[in-house]
């Protein structure tokens, strides 16, 4: 029975197109070498897996941004490429920060010539803005960026994944070793699409290492670097604790809208994301909660030490965590069994079968700024330069049920109110609520809100009011001016083309 | 700027092909309405849920078989299936048991006219041995089964997966409610890789229902049943404890083996699978561990109550568990945070891109025959009528470092070594050692071993010996009548066709 498939392929129908078996090595050569068996993932350096991988100019390559400020890889490696000659690349980094500033060299040279982020902050930030690069960048939201992976437009050949400990086979986490970064909902997307998948770990750690937040069937190379990324800056700029009078009074006013917006009941549900008024908002309600007798059902999100504390406290039942926003946080993912990691997927993308955020009750965020209409602009500054984030935001805006915007009336005397947002990220239809320190608006399409909150005695005026308040303070805004040329496509979280952003004249 | 897209176009070509914003609901019109945001998946019956995912004639169904003797889930489904007048069907149950006698009923009735299992027991077994189907059953391993999913040679159209809760989204396990089969791993599988995913459920718990060993983002529908299977017929005939003289010599000697093998080392790592002889190795294995001072890394596959007793001793520091052979293994998966949850993706695929197999230093396996090759059959029995189960067999001997065949010499006057076995389900490449209760055949191909289990004055002999020393007690055994028909088809992990099963003439 020498080909059993030949043999009998004309008596059996099915047979046929199917091969005989060979070896039991056919299609797994490493399993007949012991050493090829346990090291066949293992390379020697950054070059090495770039080469492997086939890396090619006009490529596609992908990042997280777990360690936000304190990334080593994005940095890292696409030095490592541009030094290797290779061009024309697409960066598709789950978000860019301050600590990027060297990629501008890089787009320069011609090493990154498109770029899909959440975000761009500092200088990198601002020479785009300024139109440092031929192509427009597209800004997405975090569930739309898998969205967006998934329709392949953005269609990833190779993934960089920087996590503190792997074994040998590419079971994976950042919740263990020395830079732990927390929650890798970013990561998990990227390894579950992108064509080939290389980590780039601190530590190799025995077979099997858990939790697998990346697992081995979807790594392809492994290589041990020095450093992933400084944990100690994931935090900058954003979990502060806040003594600051009129953030704090932010706080207190989103705790009680909270209070008295019907949604403060037993199993009620929130995001409240980073910025020094939402986590002061996290404590203020923890008290109110205890005061009530109710407990949260689940957070979901960017989780803070603020929401951990509730969550020890036995004030939130359960933490769904994408992103740790300090070290607290992922401090907590490691230890406590009902704080667990979702992908962004499972998170908050639109074309999921289910996103998180479609269960939320309450979500508090912030907006550099608002206009009459409640459109938020998460994206660019009061002079037209891109400094923030897609981030989440028109995500969970999308789907809570009490979607609360927190910013002080006036920044550095810019107001936060203003008759158009000059970059629309989230569409003013999904959002209800405005905090300010100089009062809270309601939006007119939520007359049940206000009907509430003007019960409670809370300091509720229209938007109208907030944007003139704010003009008798700042005198009106010099408007911005921008050339006519596009530097920035803003995609809303289905993919369509929510608005852009117009290069920075200046 | 009413349609941005078509305004700014000519001047960005990066905007062509893009869709301008519409509503935050375009895509998501759930969201615009609570009671769809919380029951779109949940619906009425199983009836509902196959018209609705457009189950149609020539189809491909799936199912889990966790439950094995105790499976509520494939009879009832394919039973409703049949009275909607659904035919031409093609079943891919990961693998199905004595349990299954009605679905011959549907063979003859045209509703299942292709079935891929992992094996076949009982009632349905002997008919299909004896030519109840036109087409043969293809059987394949459990990591197998994945690469045939991914190959596409397995398209499922629409899996049915009972499991004991889940939330209204989706995240669903085997580990909280009342019917509990421990690990999910084969429904892992048919959630990532079928068009459609239909969970058939207990109980909806409040969301988040954790762990999610199927996740929300994987699930399209929803049915409340009564009963998705029996857990306590889950180790019916398997890991019954044993008292039997010879299941307990040749447990003995299977731990002698290991010990005197050279892999018995700390930190090694094993499968034992179920029946007695394996379970009661545990045991004396254990025993042997702690007067060695050592400990496991690590026990896979199918876990047994034996694992469980070695780990919660700290004898085994971690459990990877694709199937829980008993009650205490699927308690254990749900209490002991080093025991964890893995998909046959990750398991045995050997297309996947590493398999837990692939760690293996020793795996225990049973055989029905075992040739003077050492070619195993774990499929047919000494009548040619199938009665057991590709399962991990040869995913397990292809990858381990020391492959162990346990069984007795002679079961109801039958001798276990044959010249040929009828099927071959394992090469005997992959096959080290053979014990029986009249000694012990170790490979030509393993001299070391030979060497070390001689040494060790363990009773070692030849396969031939032991070939002759059966026939001897038991007579020649006469050859099976077999019609030309096939009625099995027999693929190696890899895909290939090992073997076929011919129709028994009788």
């Amino acid at each position: 029975m020498k080909n059993i498939v030949d043999t009998l392929a004309k008596q059996c129908p099915e047979l046929k197109n199917l091969t005989p078996f060979s070896t039991p090595y056919a299609t797994t050569p490493y399993l007949a070498d012991v050493k090829q068996k346990h090291h066949r993932k293992i390379l020697n350096s950054v070059e090495d897996a770039i080469r492997t991988c086939g890396l090619k100019d006009g490529m596609t390559i992908s990042f997280h941004h777990a360690f936000r400020e304190g990334d080593k890889t994005i940095n890292n490696v696409i030095d490592i490429i541009a030094k290797m000659g290779i061009k024309d690349l697409t960066l598709a980094s789950s978000s860019l920060l301050s600590c990027n500033t060297p990629l501008i060299e890089h787009i320069k040279n011609g090493v990154i010539t498109q770029i899909y982020t959440s975000g761009m902050r500092g200088e990198l930030a601002d020479a785009i803005s300024h139109g440092l690069m031929k192509k427009p960048i597209q800004i997405h939201s975090h569930g739309g960026r898998v969205n967006l992976i998934q329709q392949g437009e953005i269609n990833i050949d190779v993934a960089f994944l920087g996590v503190s400990t792997t074994d040998e086979l590419g079971n994976a986490n950042g919740v263990s070793g020395k830079s732990r970064c927390g929650a890798l909902g970013y990561a998990m997307v990227d390894a579950q699409y992108a064509k080939k998948v290389v980590l780039l770990t601190e530590s190799l750690v025995p077979f099997p290492n858990t939790p697998p937040s990346i697992r081995q069937d979807q790594v392809d190379y492994i290589v041990h670097v020095d450093q992933v990324g400084d944990p100690s800056k994931i935090s900058v700029g954003a979990a502060r604790v806040t003594k600051n009078p009129r953030e704090l009074m932010i706080a207190r006013y989103a705790a009680d809208v909270i209070e008295h917006s019907g949604y403060f009941e037993q199993g009620f549900s929130l995001q409240t994301g980073s910025g020094a008024s939402a986590t002061a908002c996290t404590k203020f309600l923890g008290e109110k909660m205890v005061r009530k007798g109710i407990t949260a059902r689940f957070a979901l999100g960017g989780i803070t030490e603020g929401i951990v504390a509730l969550h020890e406290q036995g004030l939130i039942e359960k933490i769904i965590d994408t992103q740790s926003f300090d070290q607290t946080a992922g401090e907590s993912l490691a230890k406590n069994p009902n704080h667990f990691e979702i992908s962004t997927n499972v998170y908050a993308n639109p074309a999921s079968k289910a996103a998180c955020v479609d269960e939320l009750d309450v979500t508090i965020l912030s907006a550099l700024e608002i206009d009459l209409d409640f459109n938020v602009n998460v994206l660019t500054g009061s002079d037209g330069v891109m400094r923030g984030a897609s981030g989440g935001h028109c995500d969970s805006a999308a789907s809570a049920n009490l979607r609360i915007i927190v910013a002080p009336l006036i920044r550095s005397r810019i107001p936060t109110v203003v008759q158009h947002v000059a970059t629309k990220v989230t569409p003013g239809d999904n959002i209800d609520v405005l905090i300010t320190d100089h009062g809270i608006a309601v939006n007119p399409k939520r007359p049940e809100l206000i009907e509430r909150l003007t019960a409670a005695k809370l300091p509720v005026t229209t938007i109208e009011k907030l944007y003139e308040r704010a003009i008798s303070l700042t005198g009106k805004p010099k408007a911005i001016k921008f050339a006519d040329r596009i530097v920035g496509i803003v995609r809303y979280r289905d993919g369509s083309v929510i608005d852009v952003v117009k290069q920075v004249n200046q």
